[in-house]
């Protein structure tokens, strides 16, 4: 276990402060600053048009990727970086939809919306939304694609990947799994699960910052036959060249569209260096231990909070949900006083535990307010009332 | 005419440098770093989740778009940023289509091929594609969407906004207008043009850094009707109610996709800062009296170099290109002297006039220097013939 995180001194992340909410917005690594400063100052300012081949920016994408895939069993090649999650999705599910050749798309309620409302809108596509655990019993010869969010942004329930990719398989569905709340939260093996495709952000557990690119990764078998649906210049074989039609560039260096976000990759590079000399799985114990630190200490001390999240460390993800009709204002009021995690409607609060820079002493500190503002009503104030429009 | 540019003590360039390619990217606004450490240090690193509401990021699209609207005759409203040029031009394309109610897309080998490969992958639609001369004569009442590239990418040929956006409109065809090598370059009014949509990106005359964002804008009598074909949650009605199915934004604000990239946005509020007190017809102004000279220059002095760029200046955009079959060796000669401009395959240099930092100083050392290149023939050199990745 640890007392501060393992990597707590090279985050620029203040002292008192239990941050609980690297499942939504992970925090400033210290050095994220000085490697933007030199990007945009010695790479723009002084390369300029030249910077695309002097610091070989046009291949971070891909080598950012590679990086990326260590921390979810892809093998280099595989993952590449760029846009957003909902359109890494889009291009997944609909390049999924293509190969299956079947008319439906099977998610479940427990998708992030975006990726609902994404997969409603591949042309030609049928989606069918059920409950998470009704899943497995939906899946027939008639589904095309089966898109997961692997844990539940809520409940941080987790889907069994490998066990539901193996029976979809089996009926020649082929799969998606959005790794927002997977990808440096929880061992992933992207190949041994025999995944087809995933996708994910890096603003969460990856601390690449607000709005930060996201990923996409295809299996091998996919590389030659899949297709993007949105085939941009950048993912052109000869994209220089300025020809007429598109050809697709081997692999998943396809899956680009428009030009490198060079500014956000620096962002997130920076961010990827917290992960050398980490192993996935080590990291994913320490948080285990916080978690159930976390977790029996509320269970204990907060008998008005009603776990929503899995009580087995293997069915969730790296967070823990709690509900309370009074969600919103208990969490404004932890907030008050530096507990930060957040709220998600209707009565869901999160915290979230990512072991770079949470410890013990970040769960000490949650279990001391938490029992304070729920014993004491201290959330009974009409300023805690007060919605945001970013909740 | 300005020496040494309207605003180049407020650009981190070099002194010795003729920098004539801010048609492919411009130069570091000399306060960008600093805002960047502002919003990574103080905003992400200090108010981490709570920065949203704080500083207000989720409305930085749309505030930065109605700067960009200054510039391009668009009304505040009508313009939001996000993503990448190529996908916003899906995105207007797709929405043009949608509304047409037609099958046929008429471009021209004049737009950008990624806009080109884009408008192709519109499911349902027929692309055709004619010379940029013949546009006129094609437009009839088969033709749903009229998609152009305002200024030709090679030649800097212009088409007549207003003029074949009236001639389709009384076809009753949607227009979409790529204002890539227009905006910040020369005098756009969509709104006087009666443009249905239109697209541009940041990354050029605008300053905003490599893969900066791109944006989007439509004219008000389509924001109701108007469809996203990629309807992520960022775009939708209430995204953090985090309902099921979606319901589309009011406005422009339904064409964003993802999250916002703060990071990138901190850096075009820097660039448009630079515009502040400008207007586009004053610096168009005086972006004319150097191209001439530039131009004249050349005529004169360098007869074995072909201009293909329009030889009036509002038949162009900001930028000239002559026909070499030796261009690529001649460019590059050119920037070991410190001249930069680029080329584009098979024959073309290109040099951009940006007169935020562009003055008569730089044209005479460009004058200068591409004299000396051409009549000692300083291009033969094997050195010069070694093509890089990124051209």
């Amino acid at each position: 276990m640890t007392k501060t995180g393992l990597r707590r001194d090279r985050f620029d992340l203040a002292a008192g402060l239990a941050y609980l909410n690297g499942n939504s917005l992970g925090p400033l690594p210290a050095a994220a600053p000085a490697r933007m400063d030199q990007v945009m100052r010695a790479e723009w300012g002084k390369s300029l048009i030249r910077g695309w081949n002097e610091h070989d920016w046009m291949g971070w994408p891909d080598q950012l990727g590679d990086r990326i895939g260590r921390l979810i069993g892809a093998a280099p090649g595989t993952v590449s970086v760029g846009d957003t999650l909902s359109l890494k999705l889009f291009q997944a599910v609909s390049s999924a939809h293509a190969l299956s050749g079947r008319k439906v798309i099977l998610g479940d309620n427990g998708n992030f919306p975006s990726d609902l409302y994404m997969a409603a809108a591949v042309p030609g596509a049928e989606l069918r939304v059920v409950a998470p655990e009704e899943v497995a019993a939906h899946l027939t010869e008639e589904v095309g694609v089966l898109m997961l969010t692997e844990v539940d942004y809520r409940t941080a329930r987790r889907h069994d990947m490998a066990a539901l990719t193996a029976q979809a398989q089996a009926l020649g569905i082929v799969t998606v799994w959005d790794l927002a709340h997977s990808a440096g939260a929880i061992p992933v093996d992207l190949a041994r699960s025999n995944a087809d495709f995933a996708v994910g952000c890096t603003y969460k557990y990856l601390n690449a910052g607000p709005g930060a690119p996201a990923f996409f990764y295809a299996a091998p078998r996919h590389h030659e036959a899949m297709q993007n649906p949105l085939p941009g210049w950048l993912g052109h074989a000869a994209p220089f060249a300025f020809e007429q039609s598109y050809r697709p560039a081997p692999g998943v260096a396809r899956m680009r569209v428009g030009t490198p976000p060079v500014l956000a990759l620096a962002a997130l590079e920076s961010a990827l260096d917290l992960w050398d000399g980490l192993e996935m799985r080590d990291v994913y114990q320490v948080a285990c231990g916080l978690l159930d630190q976390l977790v029996d200490g509320i269970e204990a001390r907060c008998p008005d909070l009603q776990m929503v999240s899995p009580r087995h460390a293997d069915q969730r993800g790296s967070h823990v949900s709690f509900a309370h009709p009074e969600g919103y204002a208990i969490m404004q009021a932890l907030i008050a006083r530096g507990v930060i995690g957040d709220f998600r409607a209707p009565d869901v609060i999160r915290f979230g535990i990512a072991p770079l820079y949470n410890g013990t002493r970040d769960v000490a500190h949650t279990l001391e307010t938490l029992t304070e503002v729920m014993t004491q009503r201290l959330w009974d104030h009409p300023d805690y009332r007060k919605k945001a429009r970013v909740t």
